[in-house]
Parts: structure tokens; C-alpha cells; sequence
């Protein structure tokens, strides 16, 4: 069972998880219970160290976060011994959990499951903070912020866990943003390659290396609400045990989007390498890509889509690359958006992308960049059009 | 070096420690540094605890409290490396620091002096997080309120330290308590006994039990003001080393003190046990004692004094016992302070009670109860008095 920030955000929220967990031991269920920090506490940590130093050392910043999530497993377990549970909390260094990589993002490398067993049979709910671990040179490592997914998942496969519990502060993953569009509805299944696209496209439940990873060793996850841990959640399961009678699983969209294009490449091999190489070596994650081969000229057009923080960094670094690159032309746009159909059930239904395509003109919704896999198509349109997509394409496809 | 609460109370103060702890490196010295917890965290984690459960656990309660020491010895090692001095942050279980007894108050056992030498020979500054260790379950421990001091001195002796400096929020150790006497001097010299007699009677500068272990360990200690490093500060070492030209080396008081008399106490064996054992068994600590033989009956009286906050619990239970210790009356006061002189001069200059006694009676200030150590005079006043006696005797004893 691994519970989020806003699920320990405060003492009454911290005694709330503690009911839920001694009410699932009631069937004498062996628990090891993932803790995040406490809401805003992992913020202000952040704070503190930039008050320090832009260029905080990452070694410390290690040390400096893990206390929050060390704090929380402290009080729950407390809370839990409070309620005549046998409860312990177990850190990084005393399982241990070990990593790899470097610090600030680190990957579990291993984990040693005897300890947490020892107690496990002793009938002890064993309370771990999540995100953090040691290094192989004993210093306090974290794996990326919501990293304590990636600690659930880690410990649901070396203790081959039965299911794994996420429980977080919606009642599971819906249709689509219910903010944006009133007829979302609560998804009951939805496999790992659905929600890693519904992930990726700003559906933030899941760090999607953990998804990955539970995919891997197939780990049944439920998706559920410490609000409301009596309903049903949404499971997240390998997609040949879902039998799908929708062809379409959920619309996401996102509003964080820039678009980039260069008038006038010369088209020869190597180009899009000498665009997207540097990049890449600064850590601009490129999204959508386009390219229209011109059959008249040896020239061609390329348009992709960044991170809207990203654009002002990615246009400075393309024009200082302008001569080495060889285009005419720059232009930019960052009101635009990106929404998506998901599904797995697309593979075996055609004309998916007409109907979607079809949908979004009756509405004099003009599409302008689209990119597709094998269980996903994105647009990308004006984002004055978001709502409005979202909601015809919710509609179109009858999840409403 | 070790720095307290306050002198690390927000990101501006610790930039001062580190500042601080950059001159000092200019000699290139080694040097180790003990923190605590920013001023006011560990009373907001305790707070949390008292929320959860009056009984928190003490295991959790030490793994909740540790947290406070880790995140500063993380900002200050990072604002160390900002200031291109090498630096890192080692925890308790890295060291390790092992402790014995139970959570909550453990001591420290033995501490592996070969990681931190080994980081000092590599010019490295080591800040090490106060008051934590790890007990030989390998769980957090932490040695009691104030253990900082405790983690400093220890440390000082593993590694053979030439000096050990603590920082702190005042210049170093006065006469007198400078609220209540405005001619209260600093004191350059002061033996380990005449301080440990000063703290047990209020003046709070560091933990007595670390005092004790710096005088077994004979380790150099200098109170020295995080807020004025250049000053001098108080310098603590063994009697022999110092040439008293004073009878007297201060005048402490604390005013948190209740007097509890009981009347008509049957003088018999065991009596005394019969009281004092139960208030033992509950952590009251009994001060002063006085004991008034009656020559005419069977019967004495026994006056003691407790701290305040303590003086309901003590008077419930001794009511409750009034059949086993056999007692006619009980009579409470908490108006009531002790005042008292230090000074290891006084071994050597007889008269000393009398010219005490005399400038107070001089004053009009009636004494209550008396008791004395080899180099401490107290007396217990009405609370009203204690301004007027602090002053009478500084002056008397020519400490003005």
C-alpha cells in the first residue's frame, strides 16, 4: 500500500491512513506500507536548498529530502502502534534498499526483501519512506520526485506481493480530465500501455517508470482514493485480460505545449540529428515531430513540440545553431495544446483516426501537427480549443 | 565545533556557521562539526507526536526527532561546498554511532572514529547531525534534549581533538544571569565542577552529563557566541589549571522550584525511602532535603523541593500514600526560588556560608532552606526576593 502526499498531508489525514491500513489487516493480510512526505514538506526542503545554493550539492540534496518521507514513516507507524497494530518503520539503510546512478535520480539497483520478511512474519505492518535508498558508497540516494511509486513497485516484486495499493486523492483513473469535461466516468481497467500514454499526456496518477516496471513483472496495481478506499479504484493490468468493448479508453490533453518549426531545412542525411542531438544533451524533451518532404526544392520543413518552459531555451540554442543546422527561418507558437484518443481496443478497429479527424473538422477544430503509436493518436490544435475537443471527442467515441 | 539551535535557527545563520567554519579552516585545521536541529523543529516534530499518541513510540519518536539534525548538517555541508570548501554530511548509522540504555535517552557506546579520519586526512570538513546514533538493533537512537552537546564531546574524545568549541547564542558563561544583574561579567575561566554545579542550577549553557564526560575525558571545552566568533568566549578545564583570585565564581538562580513540606513524619527507619522511592519511580527529581530531628516526640518534619511543574503530581501521590508514610500534614509552596554562589575558591576560604547568610540577612531576606555542596552554597527565598538576593550576593562576593 503506498500513499501519497495529499494522503498524509496533516495528523488527521496521517490517522485516516492508519484506519485504512487496520482495516485491511483485519483479514491478517501482510502489509508493507510506502510512504511519501507529508504535502508541502518536500517543497520547502526544495526551498530551503535553493536559499542555499543554485548548484546545491546533490549528495546533500539527497540527504536533506529523504527526511521527509523518514518523518512520515516515523508517524505513521507511531500511529499504528497508537491503534494496536504491530508496526515498524523500516529506512533505506536498514533493509537496505540499494541504487545505482546518480544522485537526485537514482534507480533501485536491489533490495534485500529478509528483513521485511523477518517482521512480515512476526505479523508487523512494516512502514517504508518512499523515494529514498543508499548508494553503493553508503550515502543517502533518492529516485526522482514521485519516486515513492517506484519504491511500491520495487518492494511489490522482490517480496511478490499479492497486489499492490496506490492510494492517492482521486478515486482512480477517469475518461478523461473531469475538470475539463463533466461526463468523465471512472475507468475500472485500463492496461499498462494505456495508462502510460494517458500518463505521458499530462493524466498525472503513476510515475511512468513505475508503470514500466510493474509491466515488466506484471504487478496487478490498484489505483485507489484514501478518501474513499471503499470503492473499487481503477486496476492497471496486462491488456490481454481485459476484454475491451470500447474502442477508445480515455481523451487526455495537455496545455503545456510549444510548437517550433524550421522554414527551409536543407534535406540531406543528418539534418534531424543536427536539430534534435543538442537538444536532447540539454535536456529538452522533444514531443511531436513532423517533417514534410517538399518534391519540388531540396529543402523541407520540420516541426516538433517542446515543453512550453522549454521553447525560449530550445529557440535560443537553434538560432546560435542556425549556420551549422542550414534552414531559412524560425517560428514559433506556444498557444497550442495537445489532445489525445487512447486505447488498446484501436489496434483491432479501423477508421479510428477518420472518426477522430471527422469529429474535430464538424467542429471547425483545425488540426496542426498529429502523431500517432499503436494505441494512441494526438492532435495538435490551438489551445482557445482544448475544451471543446476534449469534450466532442469524449462524446464521439461514447465514453460519455 | 559544535553549533546549537539558534545559531543555525534559518538559511542566513547557517550561512554564518559556515562562514565561521571557513575562517577557521584557514590554518587548515581539521575540523568536525556537530549540529542541531534549526531552532523550533524538534519542538514542532514533538508537537506532531503529541498529536498521534501521549504514549508515541519511542522507537518511531527517535526515528521522527533525527530527521531535524539530517537536514541541517545537509544545508550547512552544502553551504560549505557553495563556499568551495570540501564538505559532507555523515549520519549517525554511517559512522557509526552506536548507543546503548532505551530510545529516547540512549548514550552514546562507541563511535568508529575510521570513516570521519579518513575524510578529514582527505581535507574534507565533516558535519555530523547531533544528537542521533543507532542502537545495536540497528535502529535510530537519539541521547536525550540537548544531546548535541553529548555528540560533540564524545566525538571530540574518539578523535583525540585538541579543542572542542561549542556555539551558542551568548558570549559564554557569566557571573550571573545578565537579565537580573546588569554587572554580571563574563567569565574567562571556569573548572568543570563550578560549571556543572551552574547548569544543574539554571544556568543553562551546555547538557551536564556532556560537562561530566568532558572533565573524565579531561577535553578542553570553549563557549564561544555564534553571533561575535572573534570574542573569546569561556574557556571550561580542570580546577588545577586555574588560579582562583576570587572566593566566588558566580551566582546562579532558577525560580521554577516548589517547596513541599510534610508535618508530623513518624521518625523511623525506611521513612525517608518510603517517601523519596515512589517520586523516584516517577521521574520527579527531589532537590533540596531538609530533615528537622524533634527532640521531644516520635515525630520530625521533612521539608524537600521539586521542580514546579511537578508539584500537583508529587502532592496527589504523597496524599495518596499517607497511610504507608505515616505523615499528619502536607503543606505545598511554589513561591519559591533558589539562589545560589559557585565557586571551587570556597574549598580553601572557610566563613563563606556566614558572609552569605549575613549579606542576606542584611537584605532582610528570609532563608527557607539551605543546602551545599563542597564548592556550592543554595538557599531557598521567596520568589519575590530572588532579584534583590542575585544582586546582593554578586556585589557581596565582589563579583560587580
Amino acid at each position: 500500500m503506498k500513499f501519497g502526499g495529499t494522503s498524509v498531508a496533516n495528523i488527521e489525514r496521517i490517522k485516516n491512513v492508519a484506519d485504512i491500513i487496520k482495516n485491511k489487516k483485519k483479514d491478517n493480510s501482510k502489509l508493507v506500507v510506502v510512504v511519501s512526505a507529508m504535502a508541502g514538506v518536500t517543497n520547502d526542503l526544495v526551498q530551503k536548498s535553493k536559499s542555499i545554493s543554485k548548484n546545491f550539492s546533490n549528495e546533500e540534496y539527497d540527504v536533506l529530502l529523504s527526511s521527509g518521507e523518514q518523518v512520515t514513516s516515523a508517524l505513521l507507524s507511531a500511529c499504528l502502534i497508537e491503534k494496536n497494530i504491530q508496526a515498524r518503520s523500516m529506512l533505506a539503510w536498514q533493509i537496505p534498499i540499494v541504487t545505482e546512478g546518480q544522485h537526485k535520480n537514482s534507480r533501485i539497483l536491489s533490495l534485500n526483501s529478509k528483513a521485511i520478511l523477518n517482521y512480515l512474519d512476526m505479523n508487523y505492518v512494516v512502514v517504508i519512506p518512499g523515494f529514498q535508498g543508499i548508494s553503493e558508497k553508503m550515502r543517502v540516494s533518492t529516485i526522482g520526485r514521485g519516486g515513492s511509486d517506484a519504491s511500491a513497485v520495487a518492494l511489490a516484486k522482490a517480496l511478490d506481493a499479492d497486489r499492490c495499493e496506490i492510494y492517492t486523492d482521486v478515486e482512480g483513473i477517469f475518461t478523461t480530465n473531469p475538470e475539463i469535461c463533466d461526463k468523465a466516468k471512472k475507468i475500472e481497467k485500463i492496461s499498462y500501455d494505456e495508462i502510460l500514454e494517458m500518463s505521458s499526456l499530462g493524466a498525472k496518477v503513476m510515475q511512468s517508470s513505475s508503470v514500466q516496471k510493474a509491466m515488466m513483472n506484471d504487478i496487478e496495481i490498484f489505483v485507489k482514493s484514501t478518501f474513499s478506499p471503499e470503492k473499487s479504484g481503477t486496476q492497471i493490468l496486462s491488456e490481454d485480460r481485459i476484454s475491451y468493448n470500447q474502442v477508445i479508453t480515455g481523451v487526455a490533453s495537455s496545455n503545456d505545449d510549444a510548437k517550433i518549426t524550421l522554414i527551409g531545412v536543407k534535406d540531406k542525411p543528418g539534418v534531424a540529428s543536427a536539430i534534435f542531438k543538442p537538444l536532447n544533451d540539454q535536456n529538452i524533451i522533444v514531443d511531436m515531430i513532423v517533417q514534410n518532404i517538399s518534391a519540388d526544392s531540396k529543402k523541407t520543413d520540420v516541426t516538433f513540440t517542446v515543453k512550453r518552459d522549454d521553447m525560449d531555451k530550445t529557440k535560443k540554442m537553434l538560432e546560435n545553431l542556425k549556420k551549422d543546422i542550414g534552414y531559412d527561418n524560425l517560428l514559433t507558437d506556444n498557444k497550442v495544446a495537445k489532445v489525445s484518443i487512447v486505447g488498446a481496443g484501436m489496434i483491432t478497429h479501423p477508421g479510428v483516426a477518420y472518426k477522430m479527424f471527422n469529429a474535430l473538422s464538424l467542429k471547425k477544430i483545425n488540426i496542426l501537427v498529429i502523431s500517432t503509436s499503436e494505441i494512441r493518436i494526438s492532435v495538435l490544435v490551438n489551445d482557445s480549443n482544448v475544451e471543446l475537443a476534449v469534450k466532442t471527442l469524449h462524446s464521439a467515441f461514447e465514453l460519455d
